[in-house]
């Protein structure tokens, strides 16, 4: 894995990619998520090398997506847990969860069950929503040059608008 | 990357990352959404090797995430478009951009904007929901074993309650 090759492209997705891009590091984020705060902890349940756990868990923390915290001062053990910026990863992990459930998997043969604490019982599909609350499919949705679209975006939407207006299929 | 070594894991996120947890495959995918289709605009957009493009994109039609289609009968052209299973994918994309445009771009500065064609507005942020629509975080959820979770799954989640019960931090 190259840790900076996707730095210098003007995009949200690319960028997130190139922190958490990373089907081990994906993995770590869930467990996180679990509670799973422990180096042998992590290690039982993902069955990693532990230098490859070890090199997942400091680029985690090298992204702020974890923070290694001394379990207590003058011990060498530590606990990793998400920082604010990883715990906002939430939608993702749900969304890609439910969507393995559903594809490959399969309804009613899901390993594992989100729940509602409150309600008990299990959540919603995460989905897309205009500000009214809609749920919005692919076709209900358009991208537009953001407000801090740089002239390589500015381009390519460009490129994009005028390739549909000339019908350009290769 | 290996393609097959998460296939035994008994986990939907697992699964899936095996099959998308690829950052070129997460960039491809989101300029399917676009309604990028041919090999030339991936190249262009992406910046990548014709063999890395080649290889991502076969990955993805086997995933079953892209169909690799003709264009006319008897000419070698091709184009990629969506499958239901990858259109399926849609809250994950927009969840990764939007989380990137929260964490890396910062709130007005985003490169690129999703927005509501009926409404003309930018789309909400995609969130994890109960079923009565209660926005909920991550504190707010439990894990537990679904009606398809094998042997391996049972006994992760017996270890981790145990774990919590005796407090035990590494």
């Amino acid at each position: 894995m190259t840790r900076t090759s996707l730095e210098h492209f003007n995009c949200s997705l690319a960028r997130t990619a190139d922190i958490i891009g990373d089907k081990w590091m994906l993995l770590i984020i869930r467990d996180a998520f679990y509670g799973v705060q422990s180096f042998s902890e992590f290690q039982e349940r993902l069955g990693l090398a532990k230098t490859v756990l070890s090199s997942r868990l400091q680029a985690l923390v090298d992204g702020d997506i974890l923070d290694k915290l001394q379990t207590r001062p003058g011990v060498d053990r530590h606990i990793y847990k998400l920082t604010p910026r990883g715990r906002d990863l939430f939608p993702v992990i749900v969304s890609l969860v439910q969507w393995g459930d559903k594809w490959i998997f399969g309804a009613g043969k899901e390993p594992v069950s989100i729940m509602d604490k409150d309600q008990k019982a299990p959540i919603q599909a995460v989905g897309v929503q205009a500000r009214n609350g809609n749920f919005l499919q692919p076709g209900d949705i358009a991208f537009a040059p953001g407000a801090g679209a740089d002239d390589s975006t500015h381009a390519l939407f460009a490129s994009y608008h005028a390739k549909r207006a000339a019908g350009e299929e290769s």
